[in-house]
């Protein structure tokens, strides 16, 4: 089946085994997973799940840190439309990086992507959505005095001048081949993945010493970093590694829009600001199903959790795998009936988001500490 | 015969009616010099010669003036070398027009251009050769109050979010046309027009309010104006308006490099930091010279100043038009030999850049006067 994968668009059913190779992104293997657990004492669901499945020089990173040099962790969201669950996930994840390997973060909002790629958003409008989704990731509880957020617009100052460096070595034809663009790209557009590449080097530009660089990340951003890759070191500095996830499915499933996008109108997804009233609403109506057609077809045959929406939700939001198993079993073999699960995923999400939405509102006092000071 | 004139590169014996044509500039013909003159009560040398001889909307200008809406001045140097005489030529005619039409002056550094532009270059030369070229600036007498000198990587973050609402404009093709690129240029180079549109509304965005824009520059810029006053409009700013000067003429001669240009090596190039002896050696040595080979020839045929180096400077630098006038007429008579118009255009640089010295090591305390605060 067809489907693509660039930075502006996922679409169609995501053979990820299939981009592993096309991207040239290696596998988390056992033997990669163990050597995390190591430092970390468990693992995190979403790589137990495989759901940040693959990296990229995650072995440097390792040696490094255990010869006692630390990594810093970038990684970014270019602010566009409010925030929704799909976006959580590498957020979720790096936290737990952060906390795990007590590390630096350094969160970019490139307020000017969206902007250059989408012909009706204004910067004005990428100006609120970033202050929107600077709460969510506030609100996800990472460390103020290891986090430093970074705008593109307002610390164009300190990354302006670093982009030029990277873009200097990048010509319209790798940025063509890389992103597909045509010659009706708009100029800024062509510039822009120099912005998206300097986060991964600017603390080693302020600290004045080379820092190893881990960025986690949806597999559609590789494309930024497989070009920067080649670029950055030869600037003096470490080769950034990373490490990537799959797509949250839409409500509609995996065989329409790959990724879970906001875009896609907003019953395809559940945003962080939405009430308990409505994520039931949404998750009823609009969660594709793969249990069968009547109560007693489900009993007899089972339904299908590979393709049922609320099941791939729950593998990202469920941390225990003895609950997820049993779901799991359960649907398969028609005792759990589609709506029960739904009504787990619903509870899920909204004993979250309540809790969420708190952290959130506090947020609004704390930005100014976690908003880089030059 | 052949020529190029682009704002990276002008050679060979530039046709400067065919490039009115082919750039879609207008002559400054004597109604609208005599319209400029209503004002500044005397023309300026310059424009009297016909070396400022081109403009874009000069009209529009001088019809807002009337009206009591004053426009700014916008002109700027990229750094990538020492000051020369060259590059003076469109910044003394600017400050004459700050002077008599006591206006606004933004001048841009546009510290990134040549670096992207120039393999060799790295941001420190470019930063070196900014603070050298903003002494020289200031060296001609620009009033502090009304001049603002912007550095494109030190005021990225006044710059960088006005410059992408540009470059949203503005295609790939658009650029490849206007500039002769290929799929081989850098990112950075194809943005780079966008920043250089930026002073040509920038005060309007800062001041809240319409303000009409005027560009001198030599003509080798307009292709960046060209495309930027097709965008600037549709952003809701006046278009800007510019006025057009030819090259300063090498020490070689004009048919060679059209453009004096500091990278046709030290001796075609009167840097403004030469002493008085190198200015004489320089001069004597290698401008060319119209006369004939022997003294005897020279004074039965005479010489030709139309094609004499020392003749076309002082046309430049020589504001008496009686004293040129009787160089002309004596050169060609063979009254006056090549070594006594050399001698006479040494004396004339000498006394300039003895003063421009003494002024341009006093701009060192001034720097901050002229640099924008934000």
């Amino acid at each position: 089946m067809a489907y693509t994968v660039t930075p502006w668009k996922v679409q169609g059913d995501v053979d990820y085994n299939k981009i592993m190779k096309e991207f040239g992104v290696q596998a988390i293997d056992d033997k990669l997973a163990k050597r995390i657990k190591k430092h970390t004492g468990e693992l995190h669901h979403l790589i137990r799940r495989n759901i940040f499945f693959a990296h990229r020089d995650l072995k440097f990173i390792l040696d490094e840190y255990e010869k006692g040099n630390k990594f810093f962790l970038y990684t970014g969201r270019a602010p566009s439309g409010h925030t929704h669950m799909g976006h959580l996930v590498p957020w979720m994840f790096t936290k737990w990086l952060q906390d795990k390997f007590d590390v630096e973060l350094w969160f970019q909002f490139p307020d000017e992507e969206k902007f250059l790629f989408n012909e009706k958003l204004t910067l004005e409008d990428t100006a609120k959505y970033t202050t929107e989704n600077m709460l969510d990731v506030i609100a996800l509880g990472f460390d103020p005095k290891k986090t430093h957020f970074i705008v593109d617009t307002k610390h164009a100052n300190l990354m302006y001048k670093e982009a030029l460096k990277v873009a200097k070595k990048i010509t319209f034809s790798t940025a063509k081949s890389a992103f597909g663009f045509t010659n009706d790209q708009n100029i800024g557009a062509i510039f822009y993945t120099a912005m998206q590449a300097v986060p991964a080097f600017l603390p080693s530009v302020i600290k004045k010493k080379k820092i190893p660089c881990l960025i986690p990340h949806a597999i559609d951003q590789d494309p930024h970093f497989r070009v920067s890759r080649d670029v950055i070191p030869k600037l003096g500095h470490y080769k950034p590694a990373s490490i990537q996830c799959r797509f949250l499915p839409g409500l509609g499933g995996m065989h329409g829009d790959g990724k879970m996008s906001s875009s896609s109108g907003d019953n395809a997804t559940i945003f962080t600001t939405d009430d308990e009233k409505t994520v039931k609403k949404k998750i009823n109506k609009y969660a594709f199903s793969g249990g069968q057609v009547t109560v007693e077809e489900h009993r007899k045959k089972g339904g299908n959790p590979d393709v049922d929406v609320s099941y791939q939700w729950l593998q990202f939001f469920e941390e225990d795998d003895k609950k997820l198993k049993k779901y799991y079993n359960d649907y398969k073999s028609g005792k759990l009936l589609t709506g029960e699960l739904k009504a787990i995923l619903i509870d899920k999400l909204n004993k979250f988001l309540v809790k969420h939405q708190k952290a959130r509102e506090k947020a609004r006092s704390k930005l100014d500490k976690f908003i880089y000071k030059v």
